[in-house]
């Protein structure tokens, strides 16, 4: 028998079924979505909280010339489904066809890439702008996460969305959880909301100058098509509160939110992980457990996160032994920069550990608030460096976005016990801020001369010290710089100097002119853009001198869901490619 | 006889005085003030505004004790002249011993160095956060303007205040106005709770989880003094809505707000501005002439301003006759950006306009909603470049923040014609993002070979073909580097290439190969921070060849209130000390 999702090749489809048959539709892609997600992994629980949602937006209105935004796009997989790709989710063999993310390159029901969060409803006004200039009269619909609430954009855009003209729908998708549980103002009044269905008077949303409306039961089709409909007649922004259960249909995922907000392969039946368990050490739990230790003895030390407390291994058993110690601001890098610079100069030692990709969202904090200031706090950059994920999350862009401030001194530990040096240096000093760029996910442990004081002159570590060719292997390159170090000595016979340079701010003046003495060239390796980076500031150093300079690392260019191996290849750093660059410059060839 | 203001060193000395005392206070502040700012010049209408607000808060609360951090500053004054400070406002000798923003080199009631809008609720919350952990009781308060509440980093703040514990007041100077009129749905709300005395159910302040008072009018000290006595005794997050009338007791100010947000030095009897009229044809006619040209062709432009619309001369008539085709987001970049890819996408042809300084508030955007997507939106980037203003309003870092994002053509024009040739192609061409950095505020005129279409290769313009040093003049230095090309010729029979590079972004190899047939030194000069930048690029490029490399431009440092002269002379960037450096580079000294 052919199911109905096999009928469904575009939105318009889904106009042609009875009540009955949409409630059978989203019975199957519920199914077909967890069997998938069980096999490939993903964001399960917003996913599944919207495939009655978005299947009454899909009925209600006609995308592509209605124009859907989804936030951050982690609830994208129901509206991919109706819109010519069902195959990716039903196939097996095509899993690999789509991202778990919106993507215009995919289909022209996707308008954007998005991967941040909050950004959706400023995306909307811009396409009504644009309508409007056209004279035009189609619908825009920006779907939002209440946990996407706490980013100021998502605020900047309703300040802005309110005073456009005609038909703009934000909806918002209340589950009652960001990534791990809400934190911040707005979420009691989402809750009194909820309490009042919506009728309460005092309603944020409304205060912003919208229109209201308010689905108690965003699982009820009935109910859905009800609002959207209701709605499709207004030509004015229009906010539409949806109540969703994050993980619907899928008891584990009800039950543990916030373990199920992301999960990897899993068996679809006891809801445990594929994944193996962790043979090995990471930072994360380093990290935590360095945190705790130093916590309990010292009550001035605060860990904050941007609604990523699991990032430096904060479940929430911990959070709740440590409830002044531990801070989540919700989703909002920005605030958590100031709010750090305020804890520091009032005498607290805080710790902000944020992903590298989203540090970006801070530089104007990070710039005045923090580094102007010089506010001794300490921030730790996670999931930094080359990786195969989705473009929106890439860590190649964290060494040119804060090693070009001026007063941030920026480190990068090449092992653990050099981490643990700098961290607890970092949280001691007084000086000014301090960014720790984690090395990776498992801990990489070495015989290194520690510093113990990184306030002083900058000063590199000689690991090596050979001639003619100088390999500066920055942070969590460390390990690559000695293979091709050890590969130049074995094929070439070339006995070059290893350098782990500690830092990624300033210059050891003393070692790059004491290289000048015997070598000819100097390799910069760093997990990371070139362009803005480490290795230029080395070939700026040795521009008006004899010394050749070869700076290797990422390209500047987005890339998505591509495997780090291919990324090192494309890039020549793997170490016989590094090796016949070397080669080529020493011999002139270049 | 002895002034009352004469008597007062610090807040202390306020409470000594009866009610009439400070009403008489006041008045002689507003005198000194409005004396001070005819002379210097300065944000004349919101310091006005907030005398009898900040009098009174001295008067209740107990500074340095109670924390005060001001948003962006710009309504400081007061603040100064009670805190140990008045003499930089009564005596004329004195008037540059204190800037216009808080600063805590200059006493220990500045507790940040600020100048960016809408970050004071976050730094006041790390200072609340900070005395918590030290289980200390004294207040917070932080001072907003109604105009900051655009920008997303406020919320982000009122979101996390919420939920902290003590003492925490967050005082919003309603004063109806940003730096020009007010936009977004908020401003709705403020008016509602202005008209119902603060007793609207519907209640922004409310809804985000505040106690909330109202003052009537922020120019009544016994209102004032009311309202702080009563929150003083409070220990959780308040709210206090302060009503003010921008430019108070000064009649041109409070006629013409917009106007009087800041003036250069003026009469005060007739409120006529002693700035000499530009002779000189400036950026922002230049623009906003064009623009109105193409507006009128072409209802697809859309000119849109954070906040700022005369940064490319938008005057209130102006944006009264292109009510659809000009917006004002408000104080709002990072919303702007996200805005004008939305427009971009949906077929419009927008153009933002921003200062080099504040674009930096955008950088997720720029990134991801904006270059990742290669949405075809125009940024015109002003007041880039080194200048002599605050700190916080530098023009350096624009270079380095857009020039190492993916997908960004970053154009450098050297002069009019090749401004406005590289700005009709931006706005026709649809491949993606450009950002053009204005050279300047007076136009230069010069015979140019103009592209007409910058999409293809990265092409330079060699101007003067010459050897063995080439000197790539980028943007506004061309005419540096013209100058340096001619003292090297005449002072040391040097006949130097000259370059425009006219992009930021990429590499014209042609030339740059060309350069190493009979060159052997390049200079790249830059306006703005080396480090990050377009010269570093240029050494990189030449790093592993024979060609060497001078990179020179504005060291990494913030800088406050430095003529720009005196910055040229400790970059090295006058002519005599450029060649200097070519000179020694040349001979091998270096």
């Amino acid at each position: 028998m052919k199911t109905l999702l096999q009928q469904i090749n575009s939105p318009t489809d889904l106009k042609k079924l009875s009540m009955q048959e949409l409630e059978q539709l989203t019975t199957e892609i519920r199914t077909q979505m967890l069997t998938r997600l069980s096999v490939t992994g993903g964001h399960v629980g917003s996913n599944l909280g919207m495939i009655e949602t978005t299947t009454a937006l899909h009925y209600v209105f006609n995308s592509p010339v209605d124009k859907f935004v989804f936030d951050v796009s982690h609830q994208c997989y129901t509206h991919k489904l109706l819109t010519g790709r069902k195959e990716a989710y039903t196939d097996p063999k095509q899993y690999d066809k789509v991202t778990g993310f919106t993507n215009p390159l995919e289909s022209e029901h996707d308008l954007f890439a998005v991967g941040h969060t909050s950004t959706a409803i400023s995306l909307a006004c811009g396409l009504a702008k644009a309508r409007n200039l056209q004279k035009a009269n189609y619908q825009i619909i920006a779907v939002t996460g209440d946990g996407a609430l706490s980013g100021g954009l998502a605020f900047e855009g309703l300040n802005n969305a309110a005073t456009l003209h005609g038909p703009l729908m934000i909806v918002i998708n209340d589950n009652q959880m960001s990534i791990a549980e809400n934190h911040g103002g707005i979420y009691q009044n989402l809750q009194l909301l909820r309490n009042t269905q919506g009728k309460a008077e005092c309603n944020l949303f409304k205060a912003m100058g919208f229109d209201y409306y308010f689905v108690q039961d965003g699982h009820n089709l009935n109910e859905l098509i009800d609002v959207f409909s209701k709605v499709k007649q207004i030509s004015h922004p229009v906010i539409v509160h949806v109540c969703t259960t994050k993980g619907k249909g899928y008891l584990f995922a009800e039950e543990e939110k916030e373990k199920w907000h992301y999960m990897a392969p899993f068996h679809q039946e006891n809801g445990l992980t594929l994944a193996k368990p962790n043979t090995y050490e990471t930072y994360e739990n380093l990290t935590r457990d360095y945190l705790i230790a130093k916590m309990k003895k010292d009550k001035s030390i605060v860990a904050i996160t941007a609604g990523t407390p699991k990032i430096f291994g904060f479940d929430k058993k911990l959070r709740d032994e440590f409830p002044e110690q531990f801070v989540d601001v919700g989703i909002a890098e920005g605030h958590a920069v100031s709010f750090v610079s305020g804890i520091a100069k009032n005498g607290g030692k805080p710790v902000f550990g944020v992903s590298s990709s989203f540090l970006q969202r801070a530089y104007d904090q990070l710039s005045h608030d923090l580094a102007l200031n010089k506010s001794p706090a300490v921030i730790l950059v996670y999931f930094s460096g080359i990786s195969s994920g989705n473009q929106t999350h890439m860590g190649i862009f964290d060494i040119p976005l804060t090693m070009n401030i001026p007063n941030l001194t920026c480190l990068a530990p090449s092992c653990k016990e050099e981490y643990l040096d700098m961290l607890e240096w970092a949280l001691e000093q007084t000086d000014g801020p301090v960014i720790i760029r984690v090395p990776g996910i498992q801990t990489l442990s070495r015989k290194v001369e520690l510093l113990t004081d990184y306030s002083n002159q900058v000063k590199y570590e000689t690991v090596i010290s050979g001639n003619q060719v100088a390999i500066l292997a920055l942070g969590n390159f460390y390990q690559l710089g000695k293979d091709v170090q050890a590969y130049l000595n074995k094929a070439y016979n070339i006995e070059a100097s290893l350098i782990n340079p500690r830092y990624i701010t300033g210059y050891d003046k003393v070692t790059l002119e004491k290289l000048k003495e015997n070598h000819q060239l100097v390799v910069t390796l760093e997990n990371g853009q070139i362009d803005g980076g480490f290795g230029e500031k080395i070939a700026r150093y040795y521009g008006t001198s004899q010394m050749k300079v070869l700076n290797l690392g990422a390209e500047k260019a987005f890339i998505d869901n591509l495997s780090v191996q291919t990324q090192y290849q494309r890039f020549h750093l793997t170490v016989p490619q590094i090796a016949e660059n070397i080669l080529k410059v020493l011999q002139g060839l270049d």
